[in-house]
């Protein structure tokens, strides 16, 4: 019990010292020449490239020890690292390189009666403390987006990508000594201590912002214990709404799009809402794609008519993501239903309408409460580089202070900057 | 004890129900005409001082009752309201309906690649938990700046003010019904159960945000408690450093306005700092004029040379917010000590640097990590009014969604709203 808590103590002051090493690092990030940050991105790049033997070594470390760790296929197949991935890498930081550096730039600024000048500035958060899944990818891509935003990062990966991930952080060490990016920049936590995090969410002194990917339970229990702000990503209920001026063709295509493009991301359609008067014309034909694609289709009674083979919903089947080839589908007397019906049980993340009628479309997007609201358009675009954004860290499901697709931008904070001539206040 | 249990199962189902009403109505209000929200605002204002004379005799009860809760006479006079005071209170309401309204502002907005266009729409937060102390004109104002920025308010206001408070949301509520505002748009709490503050900070699904007003401990109750983001106003220990090429006539003006002009306030300076190189010539200047003031300074060892009558400074006195008439006062040799010691001791609320070189002043306003850094210019005026943003609820010591101060735009967030022709995404 007694060396439980000696090492619980040295753990706390190991998670402190890295916390205040990112803190200090960020001080100087702050205001880092772009060119340098840039050098950093694309030297980077290169020198991942020219270390392709050693990052492959490494991630055999990490590929032998997974049966052990009870990885499945899919997730083996994501911690996989071969030369054309490590390219891919090398690829994300050089887009990274070409984004707009967002620091510094004047988002507001006025003239006061008296002469008085104030500049609204955009600033780093400071320390951004990122955790994430088994992806030895994202350990780049997160260093690079963080850097790029002028954030000191402390990535907390999983245990089954350390070798690979620890590799990529030591070739991006070597470059930021040699381009000026300071050392604590990018740090690794590598124990595998699973409570370091507890210890990381008290530190609020040292750490803005938490950022954690992975499944529901890992996001709620970090949002309970965090003492700083957390910036959450939740799985998406989302919705394609067939309103009854809907153009069908297009709406079956936008469905099977939404739906089937990839089914286990948070951006894919769960639910199907269809306006009464189109039901007889449209229900079939969409039931038809969906089935086609071995869709299980979970229906409301008076949907059930048009869907051979439906499976009677539940009430819970509309709140659920199926992540999945099934799908809810109900039935709606008016746009104001649907809407209802989304803002009820859908997530906020994404939902549709198929229309041709201005006015449905605009009291759709002003009523539904959503990060993106699409009309005529698959459900799937709701993401960072769909959108033009660049790269991002993930897909926020919060409304306050970052919403959507979380790139640069959304990882950054703003001072005031008052410049008088001994003014003073009467 | 199962009389406690019933009456707190009571509550909580009450502030439920009060939060339910609350997003409903914020449903409506998101998308609420800016003309009907003006017309509430404005025609709110002439009916509270119509009711002028039911207001004050509602006071009046405030008043007599404040004794037994043991106001001090700074506290009973800013409870008081009479026929000029509610003027105030109805200005400050048409103040707000001259504001921009910010909501369906379009802050970003692209095409892409395909036709899709893309739309960054602004848009209300949803639900405000407001808490405050008991000035009853701070009830009128935050339920116009969050109904003006489309959120629905959940008012908690000191019980010391409840008579007051209820008789303007009464007016408030007629106004309302008259001219379409939802009635649940603004809410007063009007039991006086303490434990109701810890149900509402449990109800992230309804509340989008919580802003508590007061002291400190109040505030980090509130952050630890609450279950949604939660905007914090906290006290400052606000710096000016007097660089070696300061003015040095403007130093001392600008010194005497920031520490002296109002001293119970966040934005008023507590700690001094001054370069080596400069302080025989002007130190002696300052401490000239704020012992002509009273203060009381604080001073090491370096300062104290020329402070007749300085009290050596401890450790604490660095990080301490007086809100009095007491400063405390260093030396330092450098700029970068200064920015140090502000980054260490300060609470990154509002720091000024006195200077007359281009190259101190950008870095100064680069590496300090404030709400509100100023050049030449007094600390007072950190204030939405006074950077002519309008109304206010508060100043943020934040960094993440709102800093410094906090009026209509930092109560929204935003959404994405995307046009496609049947874009798939492939």
């Amino acid at each position: 019990m007694t060396t439980e808590t000696e090492n619980q103590t040295d753990l706390a002051s190991a998670c402190l010292q890295i916390a205040r090493q990112a803190k200090a690092a960020s001080r100087r990030l702050g205001s880092l020449d772009t060119t340098i940050k840039d050098r950093w991105l694309s030297e980077s790049a290169d020198a991942l490239i020219e270390a392709t033997d050693a990052i492959i070594e490494a991630n055999e470390q990490d590929l032998a020890a997974a049966p052990a760790y009870g990885l499945t296929d899919a997730s083996i197949d994501r911690l996989r690292l071969d030369a054309a991935r490590i390219e891919g890498i090398a690829k994300g930081l050089r887009e990274i390189a070409s984004l707009k550096d967002p620091i510094g730039e004047v988002l507001d600024g006025f003239t006061r009666p008296g002469g008085m000048r104030i500049e609204k500035r955009r600033v780093p958060l400071g320390v951004v403390f990122f955790i994430y899944e088994s992806r030895p990818n994202v350990t780049a891509d997160a260093a690079g987006i963080c850097v790029k935003s002028g954030n000191a990062v402390i990535l907390r990966g999983g245990k089954e990508a350390m070798h690979s991930s620890r590799a990529i952080v030591s070739v991006l060490h070597e470059v930021a000594a040699r381009v000026g990016v300071p050392e604590h920049a990018v740090q690794l936590v590598e124990t595998t201590d699973r409570a370091a995090v507890g210890h990381f969410l008290k530190l609020n002194d040292q750490i803005d912002v938490t950022i954690p990917r992975g499944g529901e339970g890992l996001i709620r229990r970090v949002a309970a214990e965090a003492t700083m702000p957390v910036i959450k990503h939740y799985d998406g209920n989302c919705h394609v709404y067939v309103d009854a001026t809907a153009n069908i063709d297009m709406a079956v295509d936008v469905i099977e799009n939404s739906k089937c493009h990839r089914m286990g991301v948070c951006n894919a359609c769960e639910s199907l809402l269809i306006h009464e008067w189109i039901l007889a014309d449209a229900l079939p034909a969409i039931a038809a794609r969906l089935a086609s694609r071995g869709i299980e289709m979970r229906v409301d009674e008076r949907a059930a008519v048009h869907v051979p083979g439906g499976i009677p919903a539940t009430e819970e089947d509309f709140s659920t993501e199926f992540l999945g080839p099934t799908i809810s589908i109900a039935v709606v007397d008016s746009l104001d239903e649907a809407v209802e019906h989304i803002n009820r049980y859908g997530s906020g993340h994404t939902d549709a309408i198929m229309t041709s009628e201005i006015a449905a479309a605009e009291r759709f997007t002003d009523l539904v409460d959503s990060a993106a609201v699409m009309v005529n358009a698959s459900t799937r675009f709701n993401d960072g580089g769909m959108f033009g954004l660049g790269a991002e860290i993930g897909i926020s499901t919060d409304k306050f202070h970052a919403r959507g697709p979380c790139g640069l931008r959304e990882l950054t904070s703003y001072k005031y900057i008052v410049r008088g001539n001994g003014h003073l206040r009467s």
